[in-house]
């Protein structure tokens, strides 16, 4: 596995799973909009960085280099708070996001994409308001 | 890189970028709170499914299976629409979710994993309500 050298807390790194390039998706949510903005991707220094700056780093996997989100565009994230799953193996960061998160211009990357999808409607249940599942254990771990 | 057969729309699938497993990240969000609930991993199959079934379907890279979400657990996730990010490498999904999305019980996977982070505070504007950069291009593309 590629594994940059790193200032991560190695008790925050022990609990990190990444992937063959030592890297795991990021996901930016705006804090008060609960807008899902980007999903970018982190290794153990760029996590560090958010982590200790204020500021979101991610790895650019295209260019091989760390990226200061805004640097160059000003479009700066600014870091409210952050969370690893329950495996290890994404974070997510709560940012309050400067202008548009999209390098196309638009506030978040998936605001062009949407995809024809069937909606599902979950059956109505016997108990009116009833939102719990009936019965049944916790899925496997992923 | 491997590629399993699927049905999905020949022009969708043009749009995505795998990783050398044929993967991409999948965010899935309640569609009304905005709570980030889990990131799970989809191919091609995975989100044709999940387009066409009113429910998610993720890839178990751990299992290497599909892996309809809630179908142990009772716990499922009905769609309310799917979009692609703007470079075609990672899905949002936002959905119903009943019951709790993390196989710990949380209601997301995320509820456990604060990490110590600092607070990244913007500068102030020099214009009271100022929420655009001064000026700057848009970033390069991830």
């Amino acid at each position: 596995m590629t594994r940059r050298p790193s200032n991560l807390d190695p008790a925050i790194a022990a609990r990190l799973k990444r992937d063959e390039h030592g890297l795991f998706p990021a996901v930016a949510q705006q804090y008060d909009t609960g807008e899902v903005l980007m999903v970018g991707w982190m290794d153990d220094e760029a996590l560090h960085r958010t982590l200790t700056t204020g500021r979101c780093t991610y790895w650019s996997r295209s260019r091989q280099e760390y990226w200061v989100k805004g640097e160059t565009s000003g479009h700066q994230q600014w870091v409210k708070s952050v969370a690893l799953d329950c495996d290890g193996d994404t974070v997510l960061v709560k940012v309050d996001q400067i202008g548009a998160a999209c390098h196309t211009g638009d506030r978040t990357c998936f605001d062009a994409g949407q995809l024809p999808a069937v909606v599902g409607e979950p059956p109505t249940p016997v108990g009116a308001g009833e939102r719990q599942p009936a019965s049944g254990t916790a899925d496997a771990a992923p």
